[in-house]
Order: structure tokens, then sequence, then C-alpha cells
């Protein structure tokens, strides 16, 4: 019998990126769920660098950073594998999971939260080139091929998150008209079977995000 | 016969960490130097999400990212391996690799380049939380073990490139009080045979910070 743990948020697509992993694979465990700002000494005890979850526990050893859980859970769990066995399309994989927070969240992060007109502008331009990479990169129906691969689960906050960010902060950053194909490919991801039953909902987090919208333009 | 390229900077840290790897594993490659602010068209095409170096090509096959890469050579040639093969130890050190620029250059960059007081401090005190985890982290010679693996590679810009960078913009960061082990680690690893041979002259770094460094006065 494993012992298999997760201390999550209902509201980061961080965690619900480790849970569609684990689902995927058909891997029972526990979730414990942690309080924004105010995390439990368990949680803390395992995570002591960064404070945050997801921290996921297997067999009392804990793992912090979503892609390493994602990739540990891959090598410990076969079935249904996330990442290709090819290196070099394990190292696209890989590049393209990174991508998804590296460049195109931390562009949007920009639009969203901007101090000055001119950072709006360029944090808009910057996550709509993202976006177009993105969307250039898409081959078949996901990332992985006919299966979600590593790549569709990082973007489960492209999929998911950004359509309800965006209309939570009034912006247009990621659309159906702008982008087809990776519109396409969300409304598929989203209603993945497994997918859908992990994704928190919407009002969840619409309420969550307007309430970050009005401390940001209170803070102004 | 096989083509293995790599674009790099001779001044970067990250085109360092995958000549390491190269060499640690006895692999012949083609370097090809590029010019910062002015990348040629074929490093372009090969790296155009962010046009930059490390570039790494095998075969045609081209891959960016310096983790990414090291992770790939990893994979394709086995000897001298730098990731342990238990998947949680290889989960530890993806997590402290990217620890290295997430969380501690990341503070050493607020540090460098603060806009008032308060940021300087917080920049001071994040790097000095970070530089002690780091050195509560190191348990044998190497964070590899007995030998260099993945995280002593990515951590060659706290050994080499750190105490340059502090020098140049009058910081004290990382010095051998504050972290002995971490100082021993350092002297340890720049004078390893391999790894000296790849470090780029004090000199040059040093020329390049100070210049970074006045530009850095002068914009204020």
């Amino acid at each position: 019998m494993e012992d298999v743990m997760l201390f999550g948020m209902v509201i980061s697509p961080f965690v619900t990126r480790v849970e569609i992993a684990l689902k995927l694979k058909g891997i029972e465990y526990k979730y414990v769920e942690e309080k924004a700002g105010n995390l439990s000494e368990k949680a803390i005890k395992y995570n002591p660098v960064y404070k945050k979850v997801p921290i996921f526990v297997h067999n009392e050893k804990h793992i912090s950073e979503s892609i390493v859980i994602l990739e540990y859970i891959d090598e410990t769990w076969k079935q249904n594998p996330i990442l290709p066995s090819d290196p070099y399309e394990k190292a696209l994989a890989r590049f393209w999971s990174k991508f998804i927070v590296d460049k195109l969240m931390n562009a949007a992060r920009k639009a969203i939260f901007y101090h000055d007109e001119k950072e709006l502008e360029q944090g808009i331009e910057e996550t709509t080139v993202a976006l177009q990479l993105l969307e250039n990169e898409l081959k078949d129906k996901f990332f992985g091929g006919d299966e979600i691969g590593i790549v569709d689960i990082s973007a489960v906050i492209i999929a998911y998150w950004l359509p309800i960010i965006q209309e939570a902060f009034g912006l247009k950053l990621f659309t159906s008209e702008k982008f087809p194909k990776l519109y396409n490919w969300s409304q598929d991801f989203n209603s993945h079977s497994i997918v859908k039953e992990l994704l928190p909902p919407r009002e969840t987090l619409m309420t969550n995000y307007k309430g970050v919208y009005e401390r940001h333009v209170a803070s102004k």
C-alpha cells in the first residue's frame, strides 16, 4: 500500500497540474487543502524553501515545484506516460512546459499588473507573441499527440485559468479569433473526461481574481 | 560520426554549463561564438523563441534552455552521468538546479540592480537566505557526491560568476566567512580539472561586469 499525499489549494493551477497527472495514471492519493498565506506547519516542514503548494509526498519523501513533481510521477508510475520516450521529443516537451510560465505567463502577468500604459502595451504584445508561438507548436489534437502530455498539463493555466483571469481584469489576451487552434485545444482539453473533474468551479476562480483585481486597483 | 554544435558566448554561465557536461562526457563538439545583442541568423533560426544562447545542435536537432540541454546530454550519452538514477534523488537534483536561478540568482539580481535602499536590503537578505539553503544542502564534496553532478554544473554561476559580479558592483553577498562550506565547494569546483579549462578569464568577466555596473549607475 503506497502512501501518496498532495498538499494543495483549490485555486492553484500548479496543484491542478499534479492532480491531472495522478488521475491520468490512476494513482490514489490523499488531498490536503491548505490556506493561502497561512500554510500548515506540516506543509512548511515539507517545503521550507518555497513555502508553497503543490507539495507532493510519496512514502514520506516530499517534492515541490509542479514540473519536478510531474517528472517524478512519470518516472515512478510508468502507465499512461506524459513525457515522450525519445530524448529529443522529451527535450522539446520540457522546453515548452517551461515556456508556459517563464515566457507566456510572465508576459501575461505584466499585462495584468501593469504600472503604466507602456508596461500594459508591452505585456499585451509579449503575451500575443507567446500565444502565437504556442499556437504554431500545436500540431495534433493535443500537444502530446492523440493523448494529453506534460505540455498540455502544464498549459492548464492557459486553457482554464487565463480566460477567467483576463475577464476579471477586463483584458482580451487569449481569444478564439486570434488563436483558433489554441482555443479549440483549450475546449478539448477542458472537456477531457479526467481534466474536467479536476478543474475548480469557474465561480470560485472568478470571485478570487475579481478580488485580486480590486485590491490591485485600490493599491494604485 | 556525430554532429554536435554549441552556439555560445564566452561570458555566459549558461553556456559554460553545457560545455562542462559535454567535456565530462568526452563529447567532441564544434563551438560557435555569438555576439550579444546581435545573434547570427543561424542562431536565431535555431532558437526563435528566446533568441539566446546556449543553443545546442545534435544531428540538426536543436535545443535551447541550459537545463533542458543538460538533461538531453545526460540521456543521450550515458557515460559519467550527471543526474542520479533514483527518481527521488533525480527530483531533488532538478529542484536544486532550478533553485539556483529561480530563487538565488533572482534575489542576487535584486541586490545588484536595486532601485532604492529598500530593494537593496531585500535583495541582500533574500540572497543570504538562499545561499544558506544551498550551504545546508551540501553534504559531500560536491552536490553530486564525490563527482560533479547537475546541481554543481548549474551552480557554476555561484562558484565563479557571483564573486566577480559582486566585486564589480561593490557588494558582499557570497563570502567565505558567511558560507564556509559553499566557499570550499566553489574552490574545489573551480579547480576541478575539467571545469577550470572551461571558465572564461576572470579579467574578461570583470571588464564586462564593470561596464554593466557603470551603465547601471549612469542610468539611475
